[in-house]
C-alpha cells in the first residue's frame, strides 16, 4: 500500500531547528532516548504485539488476546535480560492495559513500601518471577476517594494467630481493582483492623485469591468482573474486578506491618518507622501520572498536527490544492496551545522526578519539612495535567474532523484509555480542594512570619505581589518570561488571598471552606498553572546547546503562558494584574507565535519520536499517506465479511417485500 | 433485585413546585408530553426493544440486532398504524442509530424538497413502504465540509439520455454515509454535473446501488463499511458506507431536478423555483439538533444528578452516613448550570421551531428578507449547544465518579453516540465563522443606517451599547432580566465591534479574516449566548400559570447567564460592560441560586420524563436503587461465562509454572 513516498517531507524540510536534538530534549537525555526507541522499535517490528485489529474483538477475544502479550511480552523479557527500566517500557510500548501493571506498579512496590523486611523475603522473589500474580485491592463498591470509609473488615481471632477478612456489607465488595476479576492469585486488600472489638483504621493484608493450581477461587472468596467499561478496547483489556469475602482466614504474618504491627497476643504497636513514608510514595505514583499526561497528550497532538497538515479543504483557487488545514488559524489557535502544553507537562513531569527524589533523600534522614508543600503540588499537578490532557485528546478528535471519529484514527480509544486518570488516585476535584488548604494554611502563615518553601515561596513576596501592576505596553513585552511569571504568581497570590479574606468572614472555617469550595478550586488551579509555567521557564535557563532547539522552546514556553493568560483572562483582570489593553496584547502575541510554530509543527512532534505503532492512527503516519490506508483498513472490518449481512434474509428482505406481518422478529 | 421502596423518595418529597406541571412545559405541550410519555412506555414495555446488553455484543452480532429492532419497529408502527409523529419517537426512543434514520431523516425529505412533482410520485411512495431503502451520499474520503469540492462525476450522455457517475480518485470514494454500508438499496449521491465539458457544479442524484432481489451490489459499484467507531455500541450499529463508482449509468430523470434542469438535448436550465429553499431546510434540519441536543444534555444531567443524591461520600460524623455527593458546592458548581442549559437549549429549541416555520411562510410567498439572519442564528446554535452538550455529557459522566467509567452507567454510550453532532451537518467552528460574517456585515450595515432584524435588532443600539455601563450594587441585582441582558448585549456588540475595527486595518478584507478568525469565533459565541439567554427570558415572559414551576425556572434562567457570565468574565471586564466588583457579585449570585436549586433538583430531572428504559443507566435510576443493581450487571459480562478465563492454560498457568520457555505464545 505504501508508495515508499514521505507525503510530509516538504513540511520536514521547513523546519528550523535540528529534530534530533529535540528528540533529546524531549526524551530527558541521550540514554533515554535511545532506551526508548531501541525498546519501541523492538515491539513495533514484531508482529506478536500488532494491535490495529483490538478494536473489532469481542470482549473475550479481546481479553485473551491481552493475557497472550503479556505472556509473550514475559517471555521476550526474559529472553532478552531486560533489566527494570527495559521491561518497564517494554510493557508500555505494548501500549494494552494489562493485570501487569498492576502486579508490578501497585502489588509489587507496595510490598516494597510497607511490608517488613522478613515480609519482602518471602513475597518479592515469588512476585519477581511471577510465581504469584497480585494485584491492589482497595476501593470498594461505595467507598472510592474516602478511603477511611473503606467497611472490609479484617478481625484478629487470638485463638487461631490469624485474621478474619469479612465483606459485612454489599457497599463493602471490592470494585474496580484492576488484574482482580480473572487473573490475580494475590491481592494486597485494605480493611478495617479489628482487635477485640477496637477498629484501628484501614490497614494492608496479603490475601491469596485463587488456587495455584487449578486457579479456582479460595472458599469464601467470590470474584468476577465488573463488566464493560468506556471505548472499544480501551481499559476492555483489563480484569478490572469485584470481590468479596465471607469470613476469610489468613495467617497473622500477611498484614502488611513495616509501620504498623499486631503482635501474637493481639497488641497493636507502632514502629519507628515514619507513617510519612505513604506521602513518598503518593508523590512518587502521581509524578509518574504527569508523565504520563505528557506521553498521552503528545500522541494526540503528533496524530492531529500531521493530519492537519494532510488534509485540505477549502480555498482552492484556479483549481490547484485546496488549503492544508493546519494553515487555518482557528485550527492553529486550537492545536498548538495543546502542542505547547505537551512541552510544558513533560517538562514539569521531569521537574517531579527530580522533586520525589529529594523528598526521598529527605525522608530517610528524618526531614519532613517539604513534604506537606510536595504533597500539595504533587496533587494539584496530577488535577491539572490530568484534566487538561483528557480534555486536549478529545479537542484533537475533533480537530480531525469526520475522520477522527474512526477508530482507526486512534483517538477514541486514546481519549477511552487516558480518561481514568482524572478520577484514579484521587479525583481531580478533590485533589485541588487539598491543594486549596494548603494554599491558605501558606497565607496564613505567611502573615505570621513562617517562610514559605518550595512552589509556594513565591508568596513571601505576597505584599509586594498584592501591589504589582503589569508594565507591558506592546505585544513582544509579553515574552519576557519574568513580566509573564509575575503576572502568574501576582493573580495566583490574589486569588488565594481573596479566598482567605472571604473565608474569614465564616465563624465556622470549615463552613467557609465549604461555601467557597468553587473559589478554592479556581485559586488552585491558579496555583497549579503558575507552577507548571515557572517550571517551563526554568527548564529553558538550564543548558540546552542547540540554538534552534532553545528557540523554539521558547516559543513553545510563551504560547502555553499566554494561551492560559488569555483562557483565564477574567482572573488577570479581575485580580487588576494586567488591563484590558494589555489583554488584548496577549491575543496579538499568540497570533504571533502561532505563525511561528507553523513551519516548525510537523518537525515538532516527530520530535517525540512515536513509532507509526505505538501511535496506532492512520491519521497520524508518519509519511502522512493518510487516505489510501483508511480505504484499505475499512475493509478489515468484520461487516465486510460477507456482502450480504448477517440479518438480511431474516429482517430486511421481508420489509422490502412487504412480507413483514408473517416475519418471526 | 428491586425492592419496591423509592429510595430518592426523601429527595422528591424536597420539591418546591408541581412535577406534573413541569413535564409539560419541558415537553412543550400537554398534547406534545402525552405522545412522548405513551410511545417511550410503549417501547420501554417491549422485551424485543432491550438493549442494556448492547455494549457486549460483537460488531456483527450488534448490527445484526438492529436489524431486528428496525424491522420490529417498522411492523409495530405498522399494526398499531401510527402516524408519522408517533413513528419518528418510537424510533427515537428504540434508541439506537440505524439506516432508517437515514432513510427517513434524509432521503425521504430531500426527494420531496428537490424532487420534481412527476420525480416525486414515483419515488416517494415506494419510499413510504419502504419497499426501498434509501440514504444520502454527499461526503467523499477528502472532501466533507467544503461541499464545493466534491470530485464525484455525473456526466451527461446525449446518446443514450443517461448520466455516468463516476469516481475519479481514491479521496472522491463516497464515505461516512449512515445506512450506505450494508443496507440502502438507494442513495441520493451528490456528484458535479458534467454536460459537454462543462461543470455545473454539485446537484443530487438518485441512484440505485443494490439489487432487489439478491440485495448483491449493482455492476460498477463497489460498497462496503467504513469500520469501527467511537464507543462500544453507540454508532456501531450505523453502517457508515464507503461507495465508488465505476462508470456507473442512471437514467436522466434520476437528477433531482426541482431547482434544476438537464432537457434532452442537454441543456442545463433553471426552473422558477428559488434556490433559497436549501437553506430553509438547512434550518429545519439545524433545529432539529438543538432539540436533540436539549435531549441528549438532560439524560446526561438526570443520570448525574440522580447519582449525585444517591451517592455519599466523606462527612460522617458519629459513624452516621456521608454527606451526599450533591450537597458538595464543588459538585453543584458543575452539575447545576448543566441543568440550567438543558432547559435553556430546550426552549431554544422551541423557539427554532417557531423560526422554522415564520421563514418557510415567507419562502412561499418569495420573502427571503430574514433568511440570511435566520441562516446564520441556526447555524451559530447548532454549534453552541452541540458544543456544550458534548462537554457537558462528559462533564457528567466525571461527575459519577469511578463508576461513570462502566459503561452500564450509560454516559460513555451517550457521549460516543453524541459527539459526531459536533462535526456533521457543519463542523462547529465552521458555522461560528459564518456567524462571524454575519456579523461582521451587520456592524457595517448599521454604520449605513440598515435596520438589523431577528436576533441581530440589539445592534440598531449600538451607540446606546458602546456606552453600557452595568449599574449592579448588589448580588440581587443580577436577577433582574433587563440587568443581565444588556450586559450580554453590551459584550457582543462590543466584541463584533472591535473585530470589525481589526478587520479594517486588512488592505484585504478577507487577509484580515483569516488572520483574525480566533477572535471572530469568540464574537460569534458572545452573539450565540446572547440569543440562548433572551429566549429563555422571552419564555418567562409567557404564560406558565404554575407559580412554583415559574419559579424554578427563573433560578434556571439566571443560573444560565450567570454561569456563561462568570465563565467568560474576561470577555465583560476588558470590554468594559462591568467591573471586577460586580464579576465578584456574579459569584455570590450563583452559590445563592445552587442553594435554591439544590431541593428541587431531583424533581428537576423527574420533569424530562425518562423511564428507566431511556435513560439506560444504572445510576440514573427513577428509584435510586443503584449498587444491587450494579452488582447483579457486572455478572452479565461475558468475561463471566467461566471462572477461569480462556487463554488461563495457554498463557497464564505456563508463567505461574515458569514453563514459558517452552510455551507456544
Amino acid at each position: 500500500m505504501d508508495d515508499g513516498v514521505d507525503h510530509l517531507a516538504f513540511e520536514r524540510n521547513k523546519a528550523q531547528f535540528d529534530v534530533e536534538e529535540m528528540k533529546i530534549v524531549w526524551a530527558g537525555s541521550r540514554q533515554e532516548f535511545e532506551l526508548s526507541d531501541r525498546i519501541s522499535r523492538l515491539v513495533a517490528s514484531d508482529p506478536a504485539f500488532r494491535k490495529d485489529d483490538r478494536t473489532m474483538l469481542s470482549r473475550k477475544e479481546l481479553f485473551k488476546n491481552t493475557l497472550r502479550k503479556a505472556a509473550y511480552a514475559w517471555k521476550r523479557i526474559i529472553e532478552l535480560r531486560l533489566n527494570e527500566q527495559e521491561a518497564y517500557k517494554l510493557r508500555s510500548f505494548v501500549d494494552q492495559p494489562a493485570f501487569t501493571d498492576l502486579h508490578w506498579g501497585m502489588f509489587v512496590p507496595v510490598i516494597q513500601g510497607q511490608a517488613t523486611d522478613e515480609q519482602q523475603q518471602k513475597w518479592l522473589p515469588l512476585a519477581y518471577r511471577m510465581q504469584i500474580i497480585g494485584c491492589y485491592a482497595q476501593t470498594e463498591l461505595g467507598h472510592g476517594s474516602n478511603v477511611q470509609g473503606l467497611e472490609t473488615t479484617a478481625t484478629f481471632d487470638p485463638k487461631t494467630d490469624e485474621f478474619i477478612v469479612h465483606s459485612p456489607t454489599l457497599t463493602s465488595s471490592k470494585w474496580w481493582p484492576g488484574g482482580l476479576g480473572k487473573i490475580s492469585t494475590h491481592a494486597v486488600v485494605y480493611a478495617r483492623l479489628i482487635i477485640d472489638g477496637e477498629d484501628h483504621g484501614v490497614h494492608g493484608f496479603i490475601v491469596q485469591l485463587r488456587s495455584l493450581d487449578d486457579h479456582l477461587p479460595l472458599p469464601g472468596i467470590t470474584i468476577g468482573d465488573i463488566g464493560m467499561k468506556f471505548g472499544n478496547a480501551a481499559y476492555n483489556s483489563m480484569d478490572n474486578g469485584l470481590l468479596r469475602f465471607d469470613h476469610v482466614r489468613i495467617p497473622r504474618n500477611q498484614m502488611l506491618m513495616r509501620v504498623s504491627q499486631v503482635t501474637r497476643e493481639g497488641k497493636y504497636v507502632h514502629s519507628n518507622v515514619p507513617r510519612q513514608l505513604v506521602y513518598g510514595t503518593m508523590v512518587n505514583v502521581r509524578q509518574k501520572i504527569v508523565a504520563d499526561a505528557s506521553v498521552a497528550l503528545s500522541r494526540a497532538v503528533c496524530i492531529a498536527t500531521r493530519y492537519s497538515a494532510v488534509r485540505r479543504q477549502f480555498g482552492s483557487h484556479n483549481g490547484g490544492p485546496e488549503t492544508q488545514v493546519i494553515d487555518y488559524k482557528t485550527q492553529q489557535a486550537r492545536l498548538f496551545p495543546l502542542l505547547a502544553s505537551a512541552y510544558a507537562f513533560r517538562f514539569v513531569g521531569e521537574w517531579l522526578k527530580w522533586l520525589y527524589m529529594d523528598v526521598t533523600k529527605r525522608l530517610q534522614v528524618n526531614d519532613f519539612s517539604t513534604l506537606p508543600e510536595a504533597h500539595a503540588c504533587t496533587a494539584g499537578l496530577k488535577s491539572l495535567t490530568t484534566t487538561a490532557t483528557a480534555d486536549g485528546i478529545e479537542e484533537c478528535r475533533k480537530l480531525c474532523g469526520g475522520h477522527g471519529y474512526l477508530c482507526s484514527s486512534g483517538l477514541p480509544e486514546l481519549f477511552a484509555v487516558y480518561v481514568p486518570a482524572c478520577t484514579y488516585e484521587g479525583d481531580n476535584i478533590v485533589l485541588l480542594l487539598q491543594v486549596a488548604r494548603h494554599l491558605m494554611k501558606t497565607v496564613s502563615q505567611v502573615g505570621s512570619g513562617n517562610k514559605p518553601v518550595g512552589t509556594t515561596a513565591y508568596m513571601a513576596r505576597l505584599k509586594q505581589l498584592m501591589q504589582y501592576q503589569s508594565d507591558v505596553k506592546k505585544a513582544e513585552d509579553w515574552l519576557k518570561p519574568n513580566v509573564v511569571l509575575e503576572a502568574f504568581e501576582a493573580r495566583a497570590v490574589r486569588m488565594s488571598v481573596a479566598c482567605a479574606q472571604n473565608l474569614s468572614q465564616f465563624s465556622n472555617p470549615e463552613d467557609g471552606f465549604q461555601e467557597l469550595a468553587a473559589d478554592l478550586v479556581e485559586a488552585a488551579v491558579a496555583h497549579c498553572q503558575l507552577i507548571v509555567v515557572s517550571k517551563f521557564i526554568e527548564k529553558l535557563q538550564q543548558d540546552i546547546p542547540a540554538k534552534g532547539v532553545r528557540q523554539q522552546l521558547e516559543v513553545l514556553c510563551s504560547t502555553y503562558a499566554l494561551f492560559l493568560l488569555h483562557k483565564h483572562l477574567g482572573d488577570f483582570l479581575s485580580t487588576g494584574c494586567i488591563n484590558p489593553k494589555q489583554g488584548s496584547l496577549v491575543s496579538e502575541q499568540l497570533r504571533n507565535l502561532y505563525s511561528q510554530i507553523r513551519p516548525n509543527a510537523i518537525a515538532l512532534v516527530d520530535a517525540f519520536n512515536y513509532t507509526d505503532h505505538y501511535l496506532g492512527s492512520i491519521l497520524g503516519r508518519y509519511n502522512g499517506n493518510v487516505y489510501p490506508k483508511l480505504y484499505e483498513e475499512a475493509w478489515k472490518d468484520p461487516l465486510n465479511d460477507s456482502v450480504v449481512p448477517d440479518g438480511f434474509k431474516e429482517y430486511i428482505q421481508p420489509m422490502l417485500k412487504q412480507q413483514l406481518r408473517n416475519a418471526r422478529l
